[in-house]
């Protein structure tokens, strides 16, 4: 009788319940006899604070509602292990954690850090023979995990950045063409603008959309970024711009942390970090003299489970199942990876990758041939990669007009 | 034969196109022979920018469609045409268009200001004896028309604050006790704090929920602020506070435009204008030490009519229908109403009141008696009030995974 323990790490997603609700699921069906959650992953693992799913999930009811559930339904946590030279005392107790409640598999869903800890338990298990084995199931609204073709989490973040887009440029329109309004919507991603591309996917039949897509693997340079929307103001008054909050200069300094000196420094003269559509918006201004909005999705695009993608959320349940096959396999310091076998019709395989060294802490950025640098635009096979993921609705369970959402005890 | 233009004014709704909608079914059954969209509004009217709603509507298919289409559908403007004495220029502008085309009726679907206008044109018919006739239809996310139940647009609004803040609430949950963070959510409503109010509809059966509401209707202050907060950061680590954007101090000047001296002075000494959770969020931060988060519901909450309320919208098409009959009847400056009957089971009934003087220019306020101010929140009478309007989905017209609209060719 073998049990395993799950545990969730690093921003949650709104599909990466899903993914847990896959792992439950498969793991019962594999065979194991329990299925323990980890509070707030590996950090709670460390206090022993553990769950036995079975508790919440044997009605199946509740794994429906739990697929449905934005966040991450055991808690979450941002903690490396670090070395294992360093840290030896954190991995025994890890171990004896283990071998207390008779566990023989650890999944962990999460991004690049995460993979970094399946790769150090794997490592240590490995080194000191422990039967434990390790497996990663990849989650990010950032896409950034390499090898994997895409990351359970980003789709559905897509459909609600092209969604929510489609209804700011609609509110943005009605006005006419009295009063020039520049909105400049910021959306998430530090490093890769995956995720700020999927503005593209806002364009409708008419060929409304977006204007301008600035990515942070573009350097920013602000005069042309003024001059650009100055250009962009004498083709139509309401302008909407996507802007990444990770975009930076020629010298790779943010331009949320840097801003324009003269508006952005405070009584002390220190530099007042703003966001970046907040710091772009006060400088069109400025320079331009019209109205201009400053829109930050914020937590929202990575929450709205409401309008999670179907092709998103079937994705991460069937990473969270295979999981659980490989776990039960005996596998250990891999991670579970979609594979596209083609794009039309759109066709993934669930794949094992073997080596999580090469997956852990390596960030995959938008290929600059991807790119339309001339235009401040994406190219269609861009456009085309992403489309997939943004496909099929999940059917929510309303109760009183909101949706139902199932938490902790 | 009769003819019938009708036009949207002020900030649009979600549902506000269900109107429209409303009004072009209802006037072609009444019998009217063409139904004109003045576009932009009132100011659109002044230039003769008409458009036959046939060539869009003839294809019942677009007219759902519309129902699903967030903004203003024929453009708004927010444009006052003043007194008869000082602007008798415009006022006979308009009756010169509306003779050319041989409109009978007007209606304006808007809410204070564009209610202004109806009760301008109808007095100016009545005063010079005109044949036109003019009706206004209710319309606003914000609540504030007096004499009518509620407004269309505000249920949805309301859904999707609920709906948004439950899902802002399960993320911000996950990271557990190690780190306290107060979320900051800035609601629209200048003077009104009904939007925020439904900020309370977002508390589950777990009874997790935001954990104070802070309205326009009582005066603000800032250290019981920091001090409240304080208290609640002894009972759990995760504050999430809804504020209205038009949060005032006991002077009655905006928080948002007062800030903190000490943090929001630009380098040329000028106090900066910042957003009322941005604000907040500084000043928790400086004062409690505590990580924040500002989110700014900003246009969304207008705009979303992938979540809108299916009573909402289904009220929002009844009072379109409602003003058209009216129309057709000869009836003038009225306005359509929503008369609440019961509220279990809720009941309303499509009425007409008769001397729209009594609700252009009148803002209609969060009754104090629903508000419980000792505990920053509304009391249960708010939310039964509230509770009936967010019931029900549309169910969206989806194409690619993202929902369809219609616009202007």
């Amino acid at each position: 009788m073998k049990n395993l323990v799950v545990g969730q790490s690093g921003g949650p997603t709104s599909v990466i319940n899903g993914s847990l609700a896959g792992v439950y699921y498969g793991a019962k069906k594999a065979g194991f006899n329990k299925v323990y959650g980890m509070l707030n992953g590996i950090e709670g693992l460390l206090e022993d604070r553990l769950v036995d799913l079975d508790e919440y999930f044997k009605d199946k009811n509740n794994l429906e509602l739990l697929k449905r559930t934005p966040s991450s339904f055991l808690g979450t946590c941002r903690f490396k292990l670090g070395s294992i030279k360093d840290n030896e005392k954190n991995y025994e107790k890890i171990f004896k954690i283990l071998d207390k409640h008779s566990i023989d598999s650890f999944i962990y869903i999460g991004g690049n850090d995460s993979m970094d800890t399946v790769e150090s338990l794997s490592d240590y298990a490995k080194e000191k023979n422990k039967k434990q084995n390790f497996i990663g199931v990849p989650k990010t609204i950032d896409n950034d995990l390499p090898i994997t073709d895409h990351c359970p989490g980003f789709g559905s973040a897509c459909k609600y950045i092209a969604t929510t887009l489609r209804e700011i440029i609609q509110d943005n329109n009605c006005y006419g063409n009295t009063k020039p309004t520049v909105s400049v919507v910021e959306i998430m991603g530090r490093h890769a603008g995956w995720l700020t591309s999927a503005a593209a996917l806002a364009k409708d039949e008419t060929g409304a959309g977006v204007d301008a897509i600035y990515l942070p693997e573009i350097p920013f340079d602000m005069n042309t970024f003024i001059e650009e929307t100055k250009e962009l103001l004498k083709k139509k008054s309401n302008i909407c711009i996507a802007v990444s909050e990770g975009i930076k200069n020629e010298d790779g300094e943010f331009i949320c942390e840097i801003g324009d000196s003269n508006l952005l420094v405070d009584s002390f003269g220190h530099k007042e970090l703003a966001g970046c559509a907040e710091t772009l918006c006060k400088i069109i201004k400025k320079e331009l003299g019209v109205k201009t909005r400053a829109i930050t999705l914020s937590t929202l695009q990575r929450a709205a489970a409401h309008l999670a993608s179907k092709t998103d959320l079937d994705e991460a349940y069937h990473c969270g199942l295979k999981g659980a096959e490989l776990a039960f396999s005996g596998q250990s310091g891999k991670m579970v990876i979609m594979n596209r076998v083609s794009t039309n019709p759109y066709k993934i395989k669930y794949e094992v990758f073997d080596d999580i060294h090469k997956i852990a802490n390596i960030e995959k950025k938008v290929p600059l041939e991807w790119i339309d640098v001339d235009n401040n635009y994406v190219k269609e096979e861009l456009i085309d990669y992403l489309k997939p993921l943004i496909q099929g609705e999940v059917k929510q369970i309303y109760k009183d007009g909101l949706p139902q959402h199932i938490s902790l005890k």
